[in-house]
């Protein structure tokens, strides 16, 4: 059996912290840091932002329930897995994503089951993406979309996702890393049907 | 065969952008938007940040290389793929990527693949990650560190990656999809081996 080779790596000292941006909507922190080799740096930067939760959900007729929005960030209209923010001293992420999937989709969670969290972008944000696999999501038709929210709910048969990823569909690394985990996950769960 | 369906979304007006944090470092944009159902919003943030490229890059031994470095924004040390920033206007992906793996790992890209471009965080940010699948790169030992790397350079053997994804040692959603998206490819190239 393989092993991961141990790490010597030590983590940086934080001298300071001050928010440079606090805007509701936007919030950057600077910090002054001391690297293991002695050098100061005054100015490294990061995103202070809420935690996300992010669902594969699964429908009994074995669709993978898709979100088709507009995304300010890169202009674009993109596919991705239903996914929120939370924070963790208000909302479990279990909560969240029950909750999440609801107000975009309309569909309830009835299984539940973590595959993980992982990050989009450890260099500069600080928030995790905690990641579930949803079996037997029933609708309720209760949607409740925020003012920003206009979503189209695309059902996908499972048997086509991974040629859809690999045509380049879905192209947000959050969704294709979902995705990817929670399908292998999935398999072994259907050969248990 | 299953098609998407077409989208009726249309994008939001950009009517006006405004840096407030503009530090080498770290830029943010604040947009003045219209949405298509006539709300006006004067405050949507936006990071404005290099594209990257990432590398799945595969040694003649058939073993995949990964960097380990502590990550400031989670305050971890962190397993990745090879990756780094650069400007579209002063280089190219394959340019950068080709500098990008030799600076960090002191390996060379013989064979060069494109598995296609991602985004990291759509919402918030506008950078793209540029993916690649580099087979036979060559050691050249020609390391340059940036004076806040400290890299590790970790050769896992193909056959155990999944397993390593699937237990938790890779937890970067960038890496996690260009792993996923590249193992496929890389499994209907080692055929032709």
């Amino acid at each position: 059996m393989w092993h991961l080779p141990p790490s010597n790596l030590q983590k940086w000292h934080l001298c300071q912290s001050r928010m440079v941006l606090d805007n509701p909507w936007c919030q950057v922190r600077r910090d002054t840091v001391q690297l293991p080799n002695g050098t100061l740096i005054d100015d490294y930067f990061v995103n202070v932002r809420p935690e996300i939760v992010m669902v594969l959900a699964v429908t009994p007729q074995r669709e993978i329930i898709f979100v088709r929005q507009y995304r300010h960030g890169v202009q674009e209209v993109l596919l991705e897995l239903p996914a929120g923010t939370f924070f963790p001293n208000q909302e479990s992420p279990t909560a969240a994503i029950c909750r999440e999937l609801e107000e975009e989709t309309g569909y309830q969670i009835v299984n539940l089951l973590s595959l993980g969290c992982i990050y989009d972008n450890p260099v500069k944000d600080q928030s995790r993406l905690h990641l579930f696999l949803a079996t037997d999501v029933t609708p309720t038709g209760k949607k409740a979309w925020d003012i920003t929210e206009e979503i189209e709910v695309v059902l996908m048969p499972i048997a086509v996702v991974r040629e859809q990823i690999f045509s380049g569909q879905i192209r947000v690394a959050g969704s294709v890393a979902a995705l990817l985990l929670g399908l292998e996950k999935l398999s072994s769960l259907l050969q248990h049907y």
